[in-house]
């Protein structure tokens, strides 16, 4: 950010301000003035314009004197959703392969060299983990899934290497790809097949497969996916019947993004 | 608010315009600085001031040239969702109530006034609407639905009043309630049979039952309903069968947030 | 046309002439220049001159010496189709109750006081016939057909009568209602039961059943039906239990229109 | 055309503006008087005379003071539809392809240069894409499609170069064949092998397969087609027993209409 004269210094200042208290009150479920004073470091009254004014704007509530995030943030997000290609013209058929599959099914795409759950459908096997909830509230590594990967595989390889030294390669399980090289391999492999296979990459006992959407020769928009404990993941015939799936369902919503925009 | 001294002020006014420039940028679908300037009738600089902080705090990116909310209003939104005792013990009942009837399934509350539908569950005949996507996307009043009215009918009169004096009871079809006299008997004949129903009020041809969730006896903390086209709803029938299966979502909802309340 | 200086005069016999070209080719499959100056009465180098540049701007094509209607006609009669609601929030509908019932089903409307078949769904029972491929080809009297009697039901009875001046009770067949006392009756039956029936009123051994589509309380915008043979409509278990799905139908259509209408 | 006298001129004129004012309504949706007067720069007296007329004919409705196309096109497009043998004698054919598919099935035929789009057929598995309604709304190129390759395969090579002059060959995706050498090999494939294959010339991620309807060894008089996303044409056996099924069908409405003509 260039600018530097006093006055857009103090924007800058008092915005960056609004937008730490808002992500102050999601990691803390909710803050009083003087806990925000005191965790940003600044002054009470300072806390206090700040916390009125996003309250007064509908972006916060108050509950038994601390401030909460306003349903504000739904509707912004449901907005966002709901602007995205990938989204209006993928979820019925993520909700179809969760039907058919019976396990969990994602839409997912890339934002600031980070992968984002937009949508996800439950099918019938797909159980409640707290984790899964967490997926939709939060970026992740594009290295760890299915769904990044397949992503990562239709970029060009100076493009995967930005990515890698801004965010690395960080290990979660012991099946992570960490290494350049093998991820470099592991890439290659998904162009050949067509398909990326998270192999307990991200949790161990949990497998996912993941095919690219691109309306035309270029990079991914984004991937759909399926995943699920390895038990359904077992064989190379098992995965190979997900992945065919998987890869009409990317098929499908790529047709229904094309159709959309040549009808414009 | 009371404003105070000059910098408190200046800090109102500069949370407040980053609020509006979120709004803009969701009611255009995206803007340039120019446009962000001109329509906030602010200079070209503090527009760009407020946009480029914004855009390095993540909650904007810019696609040619047009900045655009970012996914971040996407994870704010769920981590709201979550936060509600409502949804989180709610889900799997509306997800069931949608399965055996077939029909849109939603969860409710309210905020400052308005309705919030926090959750909305589709069963197999619930067809697919643009009208229903906006429904997650913004509040509505709530003498317009069976989940509002169902809200309003466990809250102390002088509560209603005040609602009705602050929002009106704005006309959306023949059938809306738009009198505070044939308002109160309705909410009346609601506490008398334990749900309410929407009469095409909202929609012609459509309609809806709900069932308050209370966790005592004080007013509810959101409702659940069942909505599809009249003909599902056509006798008195029809609609007791539904309402019984309605609070009986309710109940188990209302025991789960108990529950989970105690366990803390 | 109040019009009446030379000129305006002019242009009105130049248009009226290149629009009973049209119907003329319409009905002669096809004519050359003399046959269309011999119909028409006018001069072989007028009637040249009209067909001339009714080739040149793409409505004609020529074959063979003799001057036909282009495709462009089946273009802009698709345009107007799909500029339709009715169409568009109807046909999937009709769809579905062609498949449900095995007959054919048509979306109707009315304009300038004529019945008008937008779309024809087939079930696999419903047989071809040339008259039912004339039915998308020409408008109908309203008095004759269950799709037209719902449109009246909805009509105030000036407007019934006015229609009726207008254009007559002209007779089909032996059941056809001719009679203005008799024609208000059979709309009382049909606004009291919600559908009409069309009992071999048009076609000796054909029936049908229609419901109006009412986005409001207003007139009917228009109306679903289900025609076949008299031995499927024989009982009135039969019709009524037709009479169901043609009024879901018709239930549902309204929907798909009022929430499009709200969705804009 | 060869302008002569006086009042052949006025006459082209005014018929070439009544067939612009057509398609100016269907361009804008319906128009008044002083747009239609504005957009074709003709005086607002001229503009009312020409719609006035073609209101009074039957062949515009008047709405909120708009003009609009009336139903009249419909009648005359389903008129010319029905003119048409391919139909006729194609349209049993392209309904049971696409039941045995489940994919889109089109009647095609050239006017013009242009390929038409004169029938559609929905198997079960065609989704409802905006992008089709169009393609019954308007002519496209014969390059780019499989049903208008196969057409240009069976016409001599002069008629085919005559139509590169004319119409070019724009391109729509990667795969489009935009040099003439490459679509002279394609045509010598498509004569072949007697069918011809869209492999996402059009659409990125939707396939086709087209075979000519010939009713003897001249210039084919149509073709029929079945197209869908890329899954299901994937395999070199998808396409040989799609195409199969395509050259029964194109032989089976060969045969109805040779017979049809028979019995003349």
């Amino acid at each position: 950010m260039e600018k530097t004269d006093d006055s857009s210094w103090r924007t800058l200042q008092t915005v960056e301000r609004a937008t730490e208290i808002i992500r102050l009150l999601s990691e803390l479920d909710g803050a009083g003035v003087s806990t925000v004073a005191e965790r940003l470091d600044i002054s009470v009254s300072s806390a206090h314009s700040h916390l009125a004014t996003l309250h007064e704007t509908g972006f916060l509530i108050k509950q038994e004197g601390d401030y909460h995030l306003s349903y504000r943030f739904l509707h912004l997000g449901e907005y966002v959703r709901n602007s995205s290609e990938l989204y209006r013209c993928g979820r019925s058929e993520a909700d179809k392969l969760a039907d058919e599959t019976g396990h969990y099914v994602h839409l997912f795409t890339e934002e600031k060299g980070r992968g984002i759950n937009i949508y996800e459908a439950r099918g019938e096997h797909a159980e409640e983990y707290d984790y899964q909830s967490l997926k939709l509230q939060r970026g992740e590594p594009l290295h760890i899934s299915a769904s990044g990967k397949t992503i990562l595989a239709t970029l060009p390889e100076e493009e995967v290497r930005a990515r890698i030294e801004q965010h690395g390669l960080e290990q979660y399980t012991d099946n992570t790809i960490t290494e350049e090289t093998a991820l470099f391999e592991e890439l290659d492999r998904i162009r050949e097949q067509g398909y990326a296979v998270n192999d307990e990459e991200e949790i161990m006992g949990y497998c996912a497969v993941a095919a690219p959407i691109q309306t035309g020769s270029e990079a991914a928009i984004g991937s759909i996916s399926v995943a699920g404990p390895t038990r359904f993941f077992d064989s190379g015939a098992d995965i190979e019947q997900i992945a065919e799936r998987v890869m009409t369902a990317a098929n499908m919503t790529q047709v229904n993004i094309n159709m959309s925009t040549r009808a414009d």
